[in-house]
């Protein structure tokens, strides 16, 4: 009979009560699912006197959780205390330095830090696991590292972010704009108070990050996302009842594709997807990823992105599997294995595309707009002039067949030109899966 | 620098080719992700002199495949033969006696003989893997397994037979029968020349079957899913017209829920599936896992269920775990904690149906209908009495509320002794997902 797995938890918010209660409740299950008794043996929080959903007294409580590294009997240190720097970093780096298995959900840290982390765990032969930094409940990166191991993959990409799918959904729903959804998102507690990292896209861009270095087996470069990241507050009401015309709901998608020079283009947009695909089905504050294989072809994960009980099942799913031996290579592979990437601009890749305008209600504007897109060599698919908003400008909108961004780019400074045109309110990518 | 990881494999038709192929395509890959080389040291199919789509001259040839388990350097068996009985059962278990690891892709053989074998590997401390038997390229094992490790599973289903999905799916598009569908997917090389593994859901059950016992951690029992497995024969084009203008697809679908009081109801049936759901996206081969945790809520995984390819990537991945030192469970527990099931029959679960009747053109019949329903307090929620053929019967079409199939039953018994009422033509379920 083996000792008890020995834990200590870092950070009691939601997830970390939520790690709590599935190890108090399925204990019998985890034991005889990995051989092996799991034991909380010390926590620490900002508040030790705080009223909690789950019974935490019996635990040793530490006032600082950098000590957690520092209790001789601990074998796993579970972070869930947030943040790309801060007391998060200290804790973790401290405890692989103590050699000691680390879990975290931390998204920041891990696409920031991850691959000095990485090598710190193989010098000291511990494991590092982030299951849950992605995608919540979905279990995005064992399907990598395991389910999909026998692939080089081609493409991952998907729905990343749980509070912007939310706000999109209503959106999409309700017909409403942009800062009303999002105030009624916060009022439900959907939403932080400060909304940045969700509705700019930068928590997208740090799993979009993660899952790139795992599939691609190159080093997390969470700046080259960053440079290409643009979140939803640019999308309109008026976009998605356009869209809806045309068949298509709008989400805000991560994506990182490989071609077949090995150059890989990461990207964190909202973009047009057809009511018809898997993906438009994907509602509320579910994620989605998907994953391209050479050999297994489409795989597609759908689940909980956030909240207490997907996420603590995810932290619990890694701190199993580091019970039951695994020892697995924190991005999947070796960090000497991991390569510097030939990263490309994902804003330059081909892709149908979708382009709303503001114009002058007058004659002839459809002439200059028609001519300053053959001039260019742009073919458009659909096109619709409407008068929206009663004495407001006309919109035309349109969506191209593929075509090059370079030409895009080319076609949009043309139109920008004319007098006609008021302003460019939107160029969303068309996806087609 | 560790030696080989050296493997046999059985059977060299698409899937066995596949499993060639990977491991010839991406041996730097594998060997990154797993720290080891894995190396096809022998090969046993019907004819050592096919034409095949690759080189496997290099390979030890054995002819008969049993004698694959005898080479002492072998580490693992890859069992690709298939069939319940036969060589693929012997050349298991054989393997197992002589302590090598064994991965296989034999749904059939798993559901049947599963628990015995699982104890053979068991008491040989090695390895039995079979995530390509459920699902394809979709690691619906390892989900289970790993993913969702650390919830109480409530329920496992979804679509598990591509070759019912594509002709359900054409059926549903062309708006043929499914004879003709069927014939046009044999002579595309979808369908088998005998159907009847696939078309009377035989496949579903062996699959749901292992499903259910990774899920809730009890023996499997392939007789109890068989009793409860109805395929699609039955399905009628009149059945998808109808179905359409109610708002459904028509899918195949196994499932296995387990109630509050630990009884688990496991089934095959065709179902109607609103078109807005998940499941309703899922066309063609694509294969659809559903499952419901008491932490992870919904888990969804969509990929292909069948192919030389995605079956391959299933294969190849259980190989990678067991060079990476993975020795799960069998089934998820020690076979000493696989509990006897409570079943229930899954017939007899609430749910909300939807019921097709012919009935002569005559006054009074649908008096003398609906008369039967409230008798039984059967509360429908939509109705259609429509002239489909012209000179045919007319047909009715109800859609119920949610009922006990008892009173269901009852209803049926009324209905058929009925003068006017010339036959029940269909009775499908109507799932939410």
């Amino acid at each position: 009979m083996q000792t008890p797995f020995k834990i200590a938890i870092a950070g009691l918010g939601t997830v970390g009560q939520g790690v709590v209660e599935i190890i108090q409740k399925n204990a019998v299950l985890i034991e005889q699912r990995t051989g092996r008794k799991v034991e909380i043996c010390a926590v620490s929080s900002f508040s030790a006197s705080k009223k909690r959903a789950v019974e935490i007294s019996q635990y040793k409580w530490v006032d600082n959780a950098a000590q957690l590294a520092d209790l001789a009997d601990v074998d796993c240190v579970v972070e869930l205390i947030g943040g790309e720097n801060g007391i998060a970093h200290e804790l973790v780096s401290h405890a692989l330095d103590k050699g000691k298995h680390v879990v975290t959900a931390n998204k920041a840290m891990v696409a920031r830090h991850g691959l000095k982390l990485a090598q710190n765990a193989e010098f000291k032969n511990v494991a590092l696991k982030y299951e849950a930094a992605v995608a919540g409940g979905i279990p995005a990166i064992k399907t990598l590292m395991q389910g999909l191991a026998a692939n080089n993959i081609k493409s991952v990409f998907g729905i990343l972010n749980g509070t912007c799918n939310y706000i999109l959904s209503e959106m999409g729903l309700s017909g409403r704009g942009f800062d009303d959804v999002l105030k009624e998102a916060q009022d439900k507690g959907y939403a932080e108070a400060d909304p940045t990292f969700d509705v700019d896209g930068i928590d997208s861009a740090h799993k979009l990050c993660i899952l790139s270095a795992l599939a691609f087996g190159v080093k997390p470069d969470l700046d080259n996302v960053l440079e290409a990241t643009s979140g939803i507050r640019g999308v309109s009401a008026l976009d998605f009842k356009i869209a809806e015309e045309l068949g298509y709901k709008i989400k805000l998608l991560g994506s990182a594709h490989q071609n077949d020079a090995g150059e890989i283009a990461q990207m964190v947009a909202p973009c047009l997807v057809h009511k018809s695909a898997q993906l438009a089905s994907v509602d509320g504050s579910f994620n989605a990823v998907f994953f391209d294989g050479d050999f297994v072809d489409q795989v597609v994960n759908v689940g909980r992105g956030a909240g207490a009980g997907p996420t603590a099942s995810a932290v619990v799913a890694d701190i199993m599997d580091i019970m039951r031996g695994d020892e697995s290579a924190v991005f999947g592979v070796k960090t000497r294995d991991l390569q510097g990437a030939k990263w490309i601009d994902a804003s330059q890749n081909d892709d149908r595309f979708y382009i709303h305008l503001s114009v002058d209600d007058k004659p002839g504007v459809m002439a200059n707009i028609s001519s300053a897109l053959s001039t260019h060599g742009l073919s458009i698919d659909e096109l619709i002039q409407r008068h929206y908003h009663v004495d407001g400008p006309v919109s035309v909108v349109m969506t191209t067949h593929k075509t090059a961004r370079g030409s895009l780019d080319l076609v949009l400074e043309k139109l920008k030109s004319l007098e006609s045109v008021i302003s460019i309110d939107s160029v969303f990518r068309i996806i087609k899966f």
